[in-house]
């Protein structure tokens, strides 16, 4: 008699998208005619860069003829991806062998992958608010417990709060954490972990043999050149975390697909000595994964040349003049928000302590505008809502100017 | 203090095809000029049919284009390519809904991952041998004892020994049972299963509340119009089945990365209703997978149109003929083999009671071929290698001559 892994009863209804997506549904189907302006979920809407696009087409051209048709790749992603990877890392003076670079599909499957690495009894923590592919990860392997609605989290999970008075980064653990999640920049807040930041964790992290894994999708946003964009800026780091990225962000590949992690061959833990998880996420990969698209991984290549580099640059910048127009047109308003200056979310802070929810459904209402809840990425983000700069800039401006114009407050 | 998942340890030495390679470089290193006749891994050759070349162009196209570029698409694959798998389903009689449907990045993907769905308590059983995927991720799971040497497999895991005396095909289990892997056509064995076959497991399975995972991922190699493409193609599968399928090897994508799996409304099981695990599987899609690439499945769209079918279907042909030319080789040496009629599989029996490994050493050794070990897919794969059928005609043609030629048979 087949039982099902109970784990999955323990989520909480729904992933936070698929209901943003459905409310916004729903508002249109009961207003027909009217226009979402979406700045919720963070998904790209400019076209890939030039180069990449060219370096996609050589690949499926190659893909056509019998004496350049490649099958399977190599598990951990295609050498020539992985060293433009290590020399982008070596751009800012971190040196990485390309056998502790993985490529993968994405930076979502690895998130939720990597726990897979760690003993089932290990106790997580994860910044609150966070990325909910963290915490709905680790419900389904057995790490938490059942959901606390009066606390609006699972037990035996450790959240740490990332509020406005820590500058929305969490303070160190006091209790025993085994694996702690960071994300910087980070969504949903927009902040972005300082060198002494990262410094404290680490430190930390070495002192208790505790993991760190560090995503980084949103690294090529950053835009102040004193803020790390890797982990493994601070030194000390490749004995103690893992770090996450993504081109999904930095090339425009969320449909696309692909991403890498790095696993450290100086990485420990207590009952693994150096190598030993390098050695069993490349276990992981080879069993559960056949590499990422040999066609994506092409794009990949042509989006870290110099060429491809450049023109991507230029995209970024252009959403983040979209952040600026939001963060504009909120403080404008008199509405406080943090991000947007590093990052591509700007993190509203809702006016007269209202329910992010509540903040959500009246912006639809009354702007038309689809955020995303901060309640919805743990129990600290309630009292905020993410607002999105991917878009194309008439959209962006036609909601920044329909806040500006129709958000009644108080 | 972070600890490992002590499971991975216990996992035996590299997974087979890293371990078939190092072996075949070895040689080369040792023997340097030596060209290697690679009938190892199950790898695509062949280009991809212009049809799909023509949909991958359109799509990278469409990239480049502000009004025709998307990001994130639907976590289950878009609606176009479940349509098209649907259609194809109902032209073998087999009514799926597009909501049953869930496109990945591949087979061993979904074969790996799907075993999260059960409880960690279900006793697993596989068939021996088997495609080492299916052992391995229930062994991470942690659904298996340690390795035991003498039987050559996993304590608490349940071996269907798949036999020259039972024509490739199990038995039933004895014991208790909660999730049976099956593959048919099969790798290695290159058997397929009957109606009668399948429709024996289903009515185990329907009364003991068990669940199959049918492994269909070289379906497209069947020939005989008699034997099942799909589980669903016997009724009351879709109550206690899911089928995982690819097009790795019907259309040539082992690189580019597309699969799908069925998860049926009607499947139930002990404590899940009917919808249950459907539900539970777009659950752990949505959380830990984000699409397979888009370029991927326009050419996946494109492999299901009429004229992509065709085309894809004469690469398929070209492998099939490849198979019957080894399969004739070691029938004219007055050896004895399987498969390979309607699967892109021979499965070798090793003359005189050789072991797999010291047989995989003999070819190396004496005619340069690269065969699969059949002890590599488990005990009852000892006494046979796998030849693949993947390759251009010359090296299979030159393949199969210096079998012919310098075998030396005792």
């Amino acid at each position: 008699m087949a039982k099902i892994n109970a784990n999955y009863d323990r989520l909480t209804a729904g992933y936070l998208f698929p209901e943003v997506a459905r409310r916004a549904q729903a508002f249109v189907q009961a207003h027909p005619g009217v226009k979402l302006l979406r700045l919720g979920i963070g998904d790209t809407t400019e076209p890939l860069a030039p180069a990449v696009i060219q370096g996609l087409r050589e690949r499926v051209e190659r893909l056509a003829k019998v004496e350049m048709y490649t099958g399977y790749g190599d598990y951990e992603g295609e050498l020539a991806l992985r060293e433009a990877i290590c020399r982008a890392y070596a751009e800012r003076g971190i040196r990485l062998g390309t056998d502790e670079i993985f490529v993968s599909d994405g930076a979502k499957s690895d998130s939720g992958n990597i726990q897979s690495l760690f003993s089932s009894e290990s106790v997580v923590a994860v910044e609150d608010p966070a990325y909910p592919v963290y915490v709905d990860s680790n419900v389904i392997a057995g790490r938490c417990g059942s959901f606390d609605s009066a606390r609006q989290g699972y037990r035996g999970l450790v959240y740490m709060p990332c509020t406005e008075q820590n500058g929305f980064f969490p303070v160190l653990p006091a209790a025993r954490v085994d694996l702690a999640y960071l994300c910087s920049p980070n969504n949903p807040t927009g902040a972005v972990a300082t060198r002494a930041n990262i410094r404290r964790f680490v430190d930390w992290a070495l002192e208790h043999r505790a993991v760190i894994i560090f995503d980084a999708a949103y690294a090529s946003y950053i835009r102040d050149p004193e803020l790390p964009r890797s982990v493994y800026e601070v030194p000390g780091s490749e004995r103690c975390a893992i770090e996450i990225n993504s081109f999904a962000k930095s090339a425009g590949f969320t449909g696309v697909r692909l991403g890498w992690s790095v696993v450290p061959n100086a990485l420990a833990v207590e009952d693994g000595e150096p190598g030993k998880l390098n050695q069993m996420w490349r276990r992981r990969q080879s069993t559960f994964f056949n590499g990422a698209s040999n066609i994506a991984q092409q794009g990949g290549i042509a989006a870290l040349s110099e060429q491809g580099h450049a023109e991507c640059q230029r995209i970024i910048d252009y959403y983040m003049d979209n952040a600026a127009i939001i963060r504009s047109a909120l403080l404008g308003l008199g509405l406080t928000c943090y991000g947007g200056s590093n990052a591509p979310y700007v993190w509203l802070k809702t006016p007269a302590g209202m329910k992010s929810w509540d903040f959500f459904d009246k912006l639809l209402a009354e702007t038309h505008v689809v955020t995303t809840p901060g309640s919805g990425f743990g129990p600290s983000g309630e009292g905020f809502v993410r607002l999105s700069a991917f878009g194309h800039r008439a959209d962006i401006e036609e909601a920044a100017e329909s806040i500006r114009t129709n958000l009644r407050l108080g």
